[in-house]
């Protein structure tokens, strides 16, 4: 198994923090102590509070567009100090830094569904880590450090034991029902656009007639926002090929009323 | 025309997008992957959304104070997808890169008014983007690799089409009245201080006497805000020479309730 | 005195302004244009407007964290344009910029009590500014483009002239009763946890037998949050070695109803 690259090594941030007091500052603090090279790119401080799912979903979503061996440190870590363990992991060309929760399960899939190799890593070797370790800090203390080394081109071998059994979280899949399917909202990103678990290969090659959320019922897909009159509900393929549902220059989540887990049914035709 | 700086490329980016979906992160990958040496630097990911007025207040009052050939990546962008212009541009120092619907506007402007050059190019190769374009993303899927190729040194010219008539948006300027000029306030900044469109240059050498914004007349100019008390509305030149009210440690927003457009007036001593 | 780092300066951001008008992007600006090799990191920009206490309890906590000699740009400046002086700083193996208002108050302690050299310098040298200063932005025309000749490599001397009393805040420190120690909540975090004042090394070698916060008193101290259910109340040692209280999975600055400047007493056993 190759190091991550050596040369220009990336370290894209996910972490529940918020930006507010400085603790990002600090984990990239560490990392550029020990990998003054690293580059240094946010995904999202924005994570609900302990919210794994959604780091899950959001890195699924944003790790496949970034370079080979980009190294993703992902710290929403309710369960810092306790028994979980602190993993590194190869997932097909992704490196994977972070609590053993759950956090990687989508790229975890993906490999998987790519029949790319996946190597898993219980981070076990405290010389590899700050020289003191908060029980409630591990992004600082011990993650960072490990990013930076695979920055540096340690070898995910050199940081931990195997292991196989790696958390994974239970996402739901869209379930089909006579004419069509029944998923739900996955995130509602910043403009209030609901992004459904339902995406364009569930549908086998039929077409959306209608999507149901909350009380209304959307006739067709419309193609972009710019195409229908402001104000209107439209659904759409998102892009990430998943449903989506908008209002066209506003939120559909307001309108609705609806939140991540709301219920999105998808009428087919032929 | 040159290309822009192959050595030390800026990528800035400007966006209505916000910071907790990995958005904008998304957009960084696809930069890097392509141009792995461009410094991004984020001009503001808060711009209200699909507010392309504020997006055009923000890109000029921030791109003067960068390098010369900086690339500026803005994507507020309503009518993704839809008949409008993808482009690229030359105004004066700066390299746009966004949708032709307006951002430009202010930067536009200021290259005319410094008898700079400025050449406009319709984004119009796909071979220049992602593989596969989404509908609803060209921020990620069209923007970022252009920008990229321009960090990379590519030309404008082998980027698109020129074209010479880019949307400009009808900024409000102030109008004068028998001793004074009549304006209103262009953005609101974090500390709720209130910024007009009425610069010291509108008021021909004249000096202001008095400044009347909401239901408050305040007398005279302040220098900064720490020689008045806490609490004290104040008027004064801000940082870009434009006619500002504050509360010193306040929000005159707040104390006033106004918003952006809300009319303001200044008057003028000989 | 050493230049700091010529060949890969790292320069944090702290300020008040907010992410979303552009202005922390001016100010990376103006550096990357008189600095282009700078590594910048942003602390936070979110410090409540004119919080000077804030910053320094921000950059205390954070700054150790990174290598040596970064600079710590440090912009929270209700005195701007003011008689307050412009300053820049050796503070151990720190170096600070920003106005001399008291945010580098804990970083001047903490050289003092490790009896690390410190060294203070008036920015008086306009040559060294942007041509044009305006009265309401020393972020940008002053303080910017002296952190970015730091960063160069120029000497502390050749920006200013040495004083010796810079302005320190009266930070509160613990005090005791009999039977423990009276503090305050200091900062909290993003989750809601609450950090005291009260640090380890205060309570001389005693434990924790409960802490008194609001209207309740939690017994004994929790070793992380997984260990106990969600919901409960927890005091434990925070990852700066400072006593706080949290709610497992929730905010205890919500449920508690607490703010900065909240008393927090500790009853320690023998």
């Amino acid at each position: 198994m190759p190091p991550p690259q050596a040369g220009y090594p990336i370290i894209t941030l996910l972490t529940d923090f918020g930006l507010e007091d400085g603790t990002v500052g600090v984990i990239k603090g560490v990392i550029l102590g020990l990998a003054p090279h690293a580059r240094l790119v946010d995904l999202s401080h924005g994570i609900g509070p302990q919210d794994i799912r959604a780091a899950a979903v959001v890195l699924g979503r944003a790790a496949p567009f970034f370079p080979e061996d980009a190294i993703h440190l992902v710290v929403v870590d309710p369960g810092v100090g306790t028994e979980r363990r602190p993993m590194a992991a190869r997932l097909g060309p992704h490196v994977f830094v972070g609590p053993d929760n759950g956090a990687a399960t989508r790229l975890i899939e993906r490999a998987e569904r790519l029949a790319q190799p996946t190597a898993f890593f219980h981070l076990d070797r405290p010389e590899r880590w700050l020289p003191e370790v908060s029980d409630v800090f591990h992004g600082r203390d011990l993650f960072a450090p490990v990013a930076a080394h695979l920055a540096n081109g340690v070898a995910l071998e050199d940081l931990g034991t195997p292991f196989a059994d790696p958390v994974r979280l239970a996402l739901p899949a869209p379930e089909p029902f006579p004419g069509g399917l029944r998923g739900e909202v996955e995130t509602i990103d910043h403009f209030g656009n609901l992004r459904s678990n339902i995406r364009r290969e569930n549908c086998g090659g039929r077409t959306p007639a209608a999507v149901r959320v909350g009380d209304v019922e959307i006739a067709g897909l419309a193609r972009t926002f710019g195409e229908r009159p402001v104000g209107e509900l439209i659904a759409f393929w998102g892009s990430g090929g998943e449903l989506c549902v908008a209002e066209v220059n506003g939120s559909a989540a307001a309108r609705l009323g609806v939140s991540v887990g709301a219920q999105v049914e998808v009428f087919l035709s032929a």
